[in-house]
């Protein structure tokens, strides 16, 4: 059952020095034997998301990366602001694997029929140290993929189809009808829009330009606001009073963005009320931050009553909190339409030596709207 | 039944001009006529708590403030920031009552005998409009008072008792077991410290200055600590490390002491920590905004990971939440501990007239901590 070529493989790792330097390098890695009930997967494909940018390079200076290490581990090296440092002093000198799902072929698996079943069998799956050549993971934790998808179709089978789909799953479970998106345009906002578009739910997608505005339309969407455009307020409420939307859930996180949402909302609902309260309407208003593309601080003017929420957001706890039936479910839902509405587009695949690569790490750091970068481990 | 003194009475009118001009006005105003099952109630004492100034005033400039109106209906004016009209739409050219909560003497009642068993009875009431000679209520919404309460004990029955009873309340019902207060030095936060005292809760009181700080200790608080202060986030990182407090009720609500609670919750919370997560700890963290002592905006760092809510807070919502059963118990509780627990001190205690006297209304809308006025309607 053990093959000599899949004892050990090359595995990316992220290492933040107590000196303030963060160095990302691929070491020779032994596979973690299998258990009974454990399989192993080489991996064929696995994302670069925002997520996985911020566990390689935390909050490392970009300008300053250079390549390190030799030829046999190839390394780069970038230095880490002092300020910064306290916030990591959690991870300081360990090297951490990295790289949250993926996607390839079962090669080896343990002695239990439901691992052994699953032997040549194409899955994807999800829990950290993907970008390595193998990973061994529970049999129970895989999602076996239809026979015609390729390991790129299967990918991005967790983060971002969950996220959009725990968009609408909360959205439902706290009583609210219709929803608010920004940073609309990017991978996981098009998914949202088609899942919206699928469900007949109401969607306000908040863009920051006229091409992304563009994009979104000729998706489909039949609400989408420019939050760079003169009239964006006025349009804004609205988008809130014909949708009735009073949850967003945003990813900018900081600046205005937030007050300007909770505004607008409450603004829509004090438009509904017959009587002066000094307290602002009494309609809920929530948003929820679930990323951090603009690091300023969040600002709230709260000029939008006492009858609102602002908090973080996050798969993995919403996850556990709706218990492993439901999120199931979900899960089922994302393979049952893993080419239509949960389909990623990537603009290049790579190498897992390319992540460290100087160049390329500028052009996956970007974050570029519709850019979206695919590793794939069996390249050389 | 009826006498001909209670048939009118002298009530203090706020009304927002469309010309952008505020006016305070005593206009005598015709008694309600009580039904079956109400009573009618000679107000005694009635409290300034920020939440009637903010009635009272609104966002007019105070430094504007000139007497106006005649002899007979006294009046005082003042001028609306113009870009402060448009949130004022909803109350313009409406002479609107004002006063919260008070206290007084049962003078007339309907006909039914809950209502009647109320006559010549002290109670404390609730519900707008207490800035007047007579209010007619429910006879089931008032408060009897025992017999050795003054009006005065009884005139803040509602507002800072039902209020620092509810954030005990709420820190219980959303799973928390200890809890921070700003502003702790109020009358308010003198309350809720007694509460916590009584009560075996460990509380963090957050001042503004060494007076405050040693008028909590003085009694008897535990975890005093003074916002000016340079050793401020060390010393509220030691006391949430030794209470336990994930929630926090801000009377300020403005600048950047919520996101001071919130990332010294989170450090907190990071210190039990054995393992490094990026997103920061599963710790829940709560701060509610119930009052808006600092009117500049919220800012937060987000240094404190994405398990958090920042959110308003009000009483009568929260009232309405827990039921009519449950308020009663809280209710009965303040009775109970009337001269005790929840006893006000008061600084003055002043006329109708003297309301919209310039000189007094400076003092009174300074809300320095530990100042606070009483009406007492009856008062020439």
């Amino acid at each position: 059952m053990t093959s000599q070529t899949t004892d050990q493989g090359l595995q990316l790792r992220s290492l933040v020095k107590a000196s303030g330097e963060l160095e990302v390098s691929l070491q020779p890695t032994p596979t973690v034997e299998p258990g009974p009930d454990d399989i192993v997967v080489r991996i064929e494909a696995t994302p670069i998301n925002p997520s996985d940018i911020g566990l390689l390079f935390g909050p490392a200076d970009l300008g300053s990366i250079r390549s390190s290490g030799s030829d046999d581990t190839p390394a780069v090296t970038a230095d880490v602001p002092p300020r910064a440092m306290t916030m990591l002093a959690a991870r300081v000198d360990q090297a951490l694997p990295v790289g949250n799902e993926g996607a390839g072929t079962v090669v080896r698996a343990g002695a239990s029929p439901q691992a052994q079943a699953l032997i040549g069998r194409r899955v994807a799956i999800l829990g950290g140290a993907m970008y390595a050549e193998y990973r061994t993971v529970k049999a129970a934790d895989a999602l076996p993929l239809p026979d015609d998808a390729t390991a790129a179709d299967g990918a991005s089978c967790f983060v971002n189809p969950l996220t959009a789909l725990g968009m609408v799953e909360t959205m439902r479970r706290e009583g609210h009808t219709a929803l608010v998106h920004t940073a609309a345009a990017s991978n996981l906002g098009q998914m949202l829009n088609r899942i919206c578009l699928k469900d007949a739910i109401a969607l306000v997608n908040v863009v920051r330009s006229d091409k992304q505005a563009k994009l979104l339309a000729d998706a489909g969407a039949k609400h989408v606001v420019n939050s760079t455009s003169p009239g964006f307020m006025a349009d804004l409420i609205a988008a809130l009073t014909e949708t009735g939307a009073t949850i967003a859930f945003d990813a900018t996180g900081g600046g205005r963005l937030a007050s300007q949402l909770l505004t607008a909302m409450e603004a829509a609902a004090v438009a509904r009320m017959t009587t002066y309260s000094r307290y602002g309407s009494d309609t809920f208003k929530q948003v929820y931050i679930y990323g951090g593309l603009d690091v300023s601080p969040t600002e709230l003017t709260r000029s939008f009553g006492f009858s609102w929420a602002l908090g973080g957001w996050l798969l993995t706890p919403f996850l556990q909190k709706i218990g492993a039936e439901e999120a199931g479910r979900l899960r089922q839902r994302v393979v049952s339409e893993l080419k239509t509405t949960f389909a990623s587009h990537y603009t290049r695949e790579i190498s897992l030596r390319d992540v460290l690569k100087p160049d390329v790490i500028k052009a996956y750091t970007r974050r570029a709207t519709g850019e979206k970068y695919l590793i794939n481990p069996t390249l050389p």
